[in-house]
């Protein structure tokens, strides 16, 4: 095995660095985040990080990096207090990685990338229509992460929407079947096929 | 599309809404978190919740939920500021499940669990030496979520192993040849299989 010391990571090169560190945390979760501003200006960006925190209550979370395009995403969210988490399906793939690209702030990227906006049980945020899965959230907490100023930003989850029959008895979505896709680093979107579900472990 | 809302979502079952939560995230990254206190005794467990916070400096994050197994992560880590991160490849899913009983606080889950500890480096916390890719951590910061008392704990990679011929020319791990898994929820271990790999999206 190849030894990768600190030195030899600060004399990466910096898009080397960064595909290095964003592939090598393992695989992630693959969304899209709706949101709109006050006037009702929409916003959908691509997040690989969103993540669980909590059950009961029901709270997820996300990474916001300081970019100017998740800036968007951030600021609709504090503006409004609420936004959508929508899976992506491996059937819009390519659309979905190209909401990553720097629109304009009155770019909406749901028109630029051709998806289309759904609008759902009075929730202040626009889901995506082509989603398997999607979740209506409402902001609850953010952390400012010292190191790097990239933001966690934590929301409870107040809507899902999914076909009944991705739902197994013991609660379990099977997002397998969903078509749901993970990422690895920033580029790749990979399928899933399932190896084993155990059972809760005892000693 | 069936619609749970927040009435639905507090009626579930306890382990049923557990189950729908942690799997209605997406799909997680798999890695064993490798600890020891300062008298050497050493511990290993699951961890589904590794995240990207950054790649310059490297900072990687995970989400301690407040649970007595992962408790002994996390004073481990406190007591001597180091840790690592293992991946789970295929062949030893079963084993890495099984990290997650409820061992007492005497017993290290490599011994229980038939992995073996290495130490690397003068790095003061075992790694997994059966694991394809292997980091070694040191504590940053943390951060505690108010709405249900789970830690977000950020550290700085100084240490990455792993075969050369993972690594990409644009700096990728390839993690689907490295034979890494994903997560799905609490208990379901599943493999990936490349869909597409797309560029630096422009508008």
């Amino acid at each position: 095995m190849m030894h990768i010391d600190s030195q030899s990571i600060e004399e990466m090169e910096s898009r080397y660095r960064a595909n290095f560190f964003n592939t090598i945390s393992g695989f992630k979760s693959a969304n899209l985040i709706g949101t709109a501003d006050k006037s009702g200006n929409t916003n959908l960006a691509v997040f690989n990080s969103v993540i669980h925190i909590g059950a009961n209550p029901p709270y997820l979370g996300f990474i916001l990096r300081p970019t100017t395009v998740q800036r968007h995403t951030y600021e609709n969210i504090k503006e409004t207090g609420f936004y959508t988490f929508n899976h992506i399906h491996e059937s819009f793939i390519e659309k979905a990685h190209q909401t990553s690209a720097k629109y304009e702030r009155n770019v909406s990227e749901f028109e630029a990338c051709n998806f289309e906006e759904e609008y759902l049980d009075q929730h202040k945020a626009p889901y995506v229509k082509e989603s398997p899965i999607k979740l209506g959230l409402q902001f609850e907490e953010e952390h400012l992460v010292k190191a790097n100023d990239t933001i966690l930003v934590i929301g409870k989850v107040l809507h899902a929407y999914l076909d009944e029959k991705l739902i197994e008895a013991d609660g379990t979505v099977n997002l397998t079947k969903a078509g749901t896709v993970t990422i690895s680093g920033l580029y790749e979107y990979l399928k899933t096929s399932k190896l084993e579900k155990f059972e809760y472990a005892k000693p």
